[in-house]
């Protein structure tokens, strides 16, 4: 399995459609560290052109890295070393190629359906993880969720995660989580190799 | 399904094992009550003693259901109105009885083994949800994860989540979300029905 993630700052949808920039939160780059270490994804980048906020995510880096924070909680040092600060989905397909020596297949997810573009299934993106011919980059958005033009150059569209409700206002933080176990867990009710 | 949740911020322990209270947060109020409401559960707990952490849960639910925020995002509204804040466990199991008559299943969730308790599987937990015969309710610890009093007292203690890395620090707003999934999500890569 050669799965990255991404959380995009830039470009993000407002509300009203237009396309903005958020800010770096503190939280979504530990709480999506953490999920990801634990589904052993290779990355995690957090994609924003704005330089001062390269350097918000390097001060939390270093504060675990070789700060206060890492003597406190070590475990929690492990978790964010795989966090790269990058300006652009470009940039991080870039870093992919070059560490792995190929274009990841680049997938985003959406809260809601996108026009001309079709849907893959939990089950197939999994699949095409697992059968590991090829990394792969999942695409998070903030705001409102990815701009159109990132849907458009992804490679494919994950289906959007419903529960039990006709709600899916789903965190990112939650969000990412349910994506990794969907597309890497181990663990599902329906499977009876968990034993009892 | 008459699932309920709660996030436990007394008591639960600290670094060194012992007892202590954490303060209550916004994003944990959110977060929990959006994973919940796309879940379908029936409501979510903020368990704490001090007064004063209830004034603030009762603050950030009364922006969102009748101040700026609701008219500003509406569908928050809509999730934020199962959190319901108590002063103790006890407290959430005897609001439950006297919203459904009887005496919750309830089921402790920890991140560490527990001796003298045996551990139930997600399968297992989820079986019991389904067949829908008692109404339930889920223990999510802040801090370092809920007492030991808690863990003797529930009547289940579910199995620690893990991905694929040897490493389960997930935040409990990712823990709270993948075991939503997990329980009684409908949605997972091993299930054909899903379509492509």
């Amino acid at each position: 399995m050669r799965l990255y993630c991404a959380l995009v700052h830039y470009p993000v949808r407002a509300r009203d459609g237009s396309t903005l920039a958020t800010a770096v939160t503190n939280l979504d780059v530990h709480d999506i560290a953490r999920s990801a270490h634990v589904y052993g994804l290779r990355g995690y980048f957090v994609v924003t052109p704005i330089t001062a906020q390269h350097q918000i995510v390097e001060r939390i880096l270093g504060h675990w890295s070789e700060g206060e924070g890492g003597r406190r909680i070590p475990e929690r040092s492990a978790a964010l070393a795989c966090v790269r600060p990058v300006e652009s989905v470009a940039a991080a397909l870039q870093r992919i190629r070059d560490d792995e020596g190929e274009t990841p297949y680049l997938i985003a997810t959406a809260a809601r359906p996108f026009a001309g573009k079709e849907i893959s299934s939990y089950a197939a993106i999994a699949q095409r993880i697992r059968r590991n011919d090829r990394s792969a980059l999942l695409l998070f958005g903030t705001g409102h969720g990815l701009a159109d033009e990132l849907l458009r150059e992804a490679d494919a569209l994950l289906e959007p995660i419903r529960g039990n409700a006709d709600y899916n206002h789903l965190s990112v933080r939650a969000a990412a989580a349910i994506t990794f176990e969907r597309l890497v867990g181990e663990g599902d009710a329906g499977e009876p190799a968990r034993g009892t």
